[in-house]
């Protein structure tokens, strides 16, 4: 298999990205965005929170329907299990920038995607959340991403382009570097 | 109304968290635990996570069922918006970890809640995933959380409850202080 009698197309309008690189430095105000979310509280540990609004390229926008999510602890905690724990929503986040951004480059860089897949693992320490030693975190210790890749490309090619994906993340940086959080209470 | 006649019920079982709390002061390898998530990119920034087994306990646990969750770019990105950006499923991540501190401190502390619910916002400016600017941050410049809380306290015990929510809360740990991500390619 060949790649070169049809262009590469990992479904990814680059076209656009680089022109929205161009506008948006001529035009910085554009790019501040607000992304936003409303959470209530159902029982128990869970809750439900849906996303539909945000603000960006200086007004209002919605995505084209609710996004709705349930959050919950599991049976061994005694809770209902009814969606995954607040942790694992944080690496399904972590995974579906990663691996945009794995699609996005890839198409900057002429290579096309056969395949990509990806396992997250966060380790943790619960002794942490219940508070019994002060010196464990709430957090993760750490992540582990590991990403499968097939594509029209060397394994150093494949590397790169999760290498950048890395760089260009947000949530990748949001999580890896210290990012306010205030909470208030109305 | 009066809440002394019937006990405080928030649907969060305390005593188990308690008991779990002895039990692993005793015997800590029991606490660590991996969670886990699996993805697979679908179409340009549209890829797939299920999330179904963890680590925990000393023993491979699992969810009474899979949870999936799409994640993609919005159509001002010219991307087919066929689930929420990445960035907002951790707002969404955020939000359920928090509102699980609440609920679960409240029945610690016997306070009846009767209503729970936050928005939260993150600006970002997008000229440093767009890498217009090296100086722009990729992720978000700030999060912020407001709950509105109707229960059986004062003003103060409901900020109180929140903060101490923050405080336990894994996800505020994760996003507020730096977590290490090893990204591979197997």
């Amino acid at each position: 298999m060949t790649s070169t009698a049809t262009p590469v197309n990992n479904g990814v309008n680059v076209d656009f990205l680089l022109t929205a690189r161009e506008a948006l430095a001529a035009q910085p105000e554009g790019a501040n965005f607000t992304w936003r979310v409303e959470n209530t509280w159902v029982k128990g540990t869970h809750s439900r929170t849906s996303v539909h609004g945000f603000f960006g390229l200086g007004a209002e926008q919605t995505h084209h329907k609710e996004f709705v999510f349930d959050g919950d602890h599991p049976e061994v905690f005694s809770a209902e299990d009814q969606g995954p724990t607040p942790v694992e929503l944080l690496l399904v986040s972590l995974a579906s920038c990663l691996t945009a951004g794995v699609a996005a480059v890839a198409q900057n860089r002429e290579i096309q995607l056969r395949s990509v897949s990806a396992t997250l693992e966060g380790d943790m320490d619960i002794r942490g959340i219940l508070g019994v030693d002060p010196e464990v975190r709430n957090g993760f210790n750490r992540i582990k991403v590991t990403y499968t890749v097939d594509a029209d490309a060397t394994p150093d090619e494949i590397k790169a382009l999760v290498a950048q994906s890395q760089k260009r993340s947000a949530v990748y940086d949001i999580i890896t570097n210290p990012t306010n959080v205030i909470v208030e209470v109305s």
